[in-house]
């Protein structure tokens, strides 16, 4: 049964006739910039003389006359394969040669009846091309590919030649394509609720739904209109820069964790009871009974540490049901946890997770130079992520963290009276204090008071005030959080007591067999990604560091 | 603020006082063996006496005259730091040093006042040690020793010997240590509701609670009782195992991927509307609406490709609502999922899929051989796992399964009317069919009919009776559904129609808005981790290759 496979051919008939337009949902409100205006309606009315055009190209094409009938169009079924090349792959070497590139129309115009040019663009990179009238290219080729919607996905055959002068507005400015053959294969709607060309500058601080325009009014899209049609706002090369890095952290992550010995595991996110805080946690409707969505693994972590199992690690959802509409949370993200038995002293796993994120960090910095550096040019505010320059964590106490805010004049009296842990406000100004005195972004704090930790937390063997527990910090903003954990059942049924939470409620039976049947002492982490990757970048929103994000209100796409 | 961060020391007083017993919940139910309950008598009394002597030793070890009492007990908080030596890491070239061991008790046995035995166990690995009164161990130590609780963790210190006939009852059996200091880290409490020794041997056929035993009247551990105390199932060497090649698995799916370009995402798994057949879907409680957890990452992946990210691969859960209590179903399983564009025909993909399963199963049998080995002494009755020797997936037609089947005398006529999948019988039996033919357990049927395919399958060009889609098997039993998918925005709209599904339906604005806006050529595929350790050991139950299986009526632990 042999088949082609191709893409099926679109029939002529099933071109979408719809007005032209331009700028989509953003342009349904009503703009206050006049000059704005003027010049959407002058596009509007230049696209819609090419589409015209466009159509009357096609119907040329039927004709018999037209020496380039077969060069362009729909993508015929049968036709030679042609190896396709990858806008990365391309160099000096091209020049002269043919190649074939599978693309998306960035930009589209007709010159002259004898002159095209496209804007051609494949993973947020640019490559222009350009197509004249000559035999055997017709005028209706040119006109059919001046008229090329925006977003389109084509198959371009062309010539590779060496501009002029170099082309500003592409990626690859010292290439230019020399059309031979263009074919469509996907035709995008000539109606974009967004340009992907508007979505490459950061969106309004505001999250108003608005139109608004830059101080040239071009129009900056909303968050909300990005995240509303995330396909297209995928397609920026900003977009393209962060999926890369934070897909370039989980590998990191794996990477340092397998090559340390510690095992891949998946915990169950359907869990029986709400042991960890029932308000802030989602209910499932489980066959007959009620289950909850997990609000982390650690319970599981410590499980498989009673089960032998030395070093854990896990990559997976996590689910908050808190009604937090703030720039860094969301109510499902992925949480990258790891949990593991030491010898002596839980320093050993708390200096592990150092060397993790300083591997993370500065791995980044090698791996992904090129993205980092697009996403600047967008998101230039934070400036570029400071590391420790010898290469290892700056580690300070809880305590020295609140001297630090003290001597800036902070009121910090709940934090001596260790009755609140530090607001947000005061975590920033400490990242601020920590980057003038100690020269890095990134820094951990050891020793949390016992007062404003969870119960399964160790608590400091000479002071009890505090505990065995630590927190890393991006700049300024909480990434990890981690500690000792009791392996002692007594210890462990007493400090539940002291937090008030019940050791005989229910769900609670097999984690604490596993401590009364022997348990190694161990300690452990949970990492956001999320907040890995917005805080290295400096983005201002987290909805902007995850690819469809879920927050309170919400649910799409 | 310094601390030792050793684990906490248990005090004297806190020692559980519960009667011994062995075998635990196994215990409970009336045995039908009476050597077994003889021998278990005989077992408890010895077990009794050792408490006693244990209890009478420890409190001698406050007589300041025990010449040992420095060297065992109570972990002290403050001791000199010992550099611990993991079992993997012992060889010949430790005989005659001192080393010094954090493992598990396994057993402890007192042979005479002067003589004990432990058999040490650490993630699944047995090392003998024995204890001997001559200065400075004392009659009290010794009696300490050998009257340790079962699991318990302790940290031992000894010498390295050689020993007379290799011990046959340990994993490392040319080798013994000679305790001259043993501390107790975490005390296991005497009441076991299972023995990992038992949980060694593959639990009974049946699923009933009873207690049952093998031919020699040790007890056989059913699998319900094995996953309601996981912590401990989890200790036996055959789990450490498991686990290990589950980690493996995706280890290998990541590094494939990742190594051909592609990019690692998160979906989210709380979505706005039952899009993929809303009666396997459970319900979640968001705010104040109502959200479903996610089947499959299957329309997010596809913007994913939309959204220009070329090719794509997600590790995270999969729910399924499904009330199928069968050996190879679970409520919710490790995904690993991909998908990506192609130049000109599916088979890219398919082909790209093909070399990922080869790639992970043949690396695990080189990566993992002990692991492997270790599995097969428990379930040996499946065999190898039988890869074709040419190293390329053998690749079928759906309709060359049927015809296959038919020449074996089965009934296919449904088949043959495309009206009904294969049945997992007739699965099975296909697969015994093209390994006694092929010699290979791991096989591909392409070409599936569209009636029993989803909506968003691209239909064959050539014949519309069936589909550029394609299952994986292994051991004739499904691990993977994939296809080329449907990106024509009217194809797809007509392919729903079709199928019964309304592409007004709420959720699907942005799915198929992602079409309109156009979408390259692409095909993917969804993989079971654990089906692929289940069917690649040959596990008689897929709960056996989950850490904490879920299925319709198992919520914990």
């Amino acid at each position: 049964m042999a088949d082609s496979g191709l893409p099926s051919r679109p029939k002529p008939e099933e071109t979408p006739a719809a007005a032209p337009a331009e700028g989509g949902e953003q342009s349904k409100s009503a703009s206050k910039n006049a000059a704005k205006k003027a010049a959407k309606e002058k596009a509007k009315a230049e696209k819609a003389a090419q589409r015209a055009a466009q159509e009357k190209a096609q119907a040329a094409s039927q004709d018999a006359n037209d020496t380039a009938k077969d060069l362009y169009g729909p993508l015929p079924e049968s036709m030679d394969v042609l190896p396709t090349t990858h806008f990365s792959q391309l160099s000096d070497a091209h020049y002269e040669k043919e190649i074939t590139v599978v693309a998306r129309v960035d930009n589209a115009r007709v010159q002259s009846a004898k002159l095209a040019f496209l804007m051609l663009r494949q993973q947020g990179q640019k490559v222009q091309a350009v197509i004249a009238a000559a035999e055997p290219i017709s005028r209706q080729m040119v006109k059919y590919t001046g008229g090329l919607s925006v977003n389109s996905v084509i198959q371009v055959t062309g010539i590779v030649k060496k501009p002029e002068i170099p082309i500003a507005s592409a990626t690859l400015s010292h290439l230019e394509l020399h059309i031979r053959k263009v074919y469509m294969i996907s035709e995008a709607s000539e109606k974009l609720p967004m340009q992907v060309k508007d979505a490459e500058r950061p969106p309004p601080a505001t999250t108003e739904d608005a139109s608004q325009a830059d101080v040239e009014g071009a129009p900056l899209v909303s968050l909300k209109v990005r995240l509303d049609n995330r396909p297209i706002d995928l397609q920026t090369e900003t977009n393209q820069a962060i999926t890369w890095i934070s897909s370039g952290v989980t590998e990191l992550f794996a990477e340092y964790m397998l090559k340390s010995g510690s095992r891949w595991i998946f915990t169950p996110k359907l869990v029986g009871a709400a042991t960890e805080g029932g308000s802030n946690v989602f209910e499932v409707k489980y066959f007959k009974k009620n289950a909850y969505l997990a609000q982390s693994p650690q319970l599981y972590k410590q499980m498989c540490i009673a089960g032998d199992m030395g070093s854990v690690f896990e990559i997976a959802p996590v689910f908050r049901a808190e009604d937090s509409n703030t720039h860094r949370h969301l109510t499902e993200f992925a949480g990258l946890d790891f949990e593991k038995t030491f010898d002596h002293h839980y320093h050993e796993v708390l200096e592990f997770a150092e060397n993790l994120l300083v591997f993370i960090l500065s791995q980044l910095k090698e791996r992904y130079k090129e993205q980092i550096a697009i996403v600047q040019k967008s998101y230039p505010k934070a400036g570029e992520f400071k590391l420790p320059k010898d290469g290892k964590a700056l580690r300070l106490n809880y305590m020295d963290g609140v001297a630090l805010l003290k001597e800036a004049g902070v009121d910090v009296s709940e934090q001596e009276r260790f009755e609140n842990d530090f607001s947000t406000a005061m975590e920033k100004q400490l990242g601020q204090i920590i980057r003038e005195k100690y020269d890095t972004d990134f820094f951990v704090l050891d020793k949390f008071p016992m007062a404003v930790r969870p119960f399964y937390t160790k608590s400091c063997p000479q002071d009890s005030r505090f505990s065995n527990s630590y927190d890393f910090f991006m700049r300024g903003e909480e990434i990890m959080s981690g500690a000792q954990r009791i392996h002692d059942i007594k210890e462990l049924e007493a400090s539940m007591l002291a937090k008030g939470v019940n050791p005989n409620q229910e769900g609670f039976e097999d984690y604490l067999a596993a401590f009364r049947q022997g348990c190694p002492p161990h300690a452990g982490g949970g990492l956001g990604l999320n907040r890995i990757v917005m805080f290295f970048l400096g983005l201002p929103d987290i909805r902007l560091a995850s690819l469809f994000p879920r927050d309170p209100i919400r649910l799409r796409p």
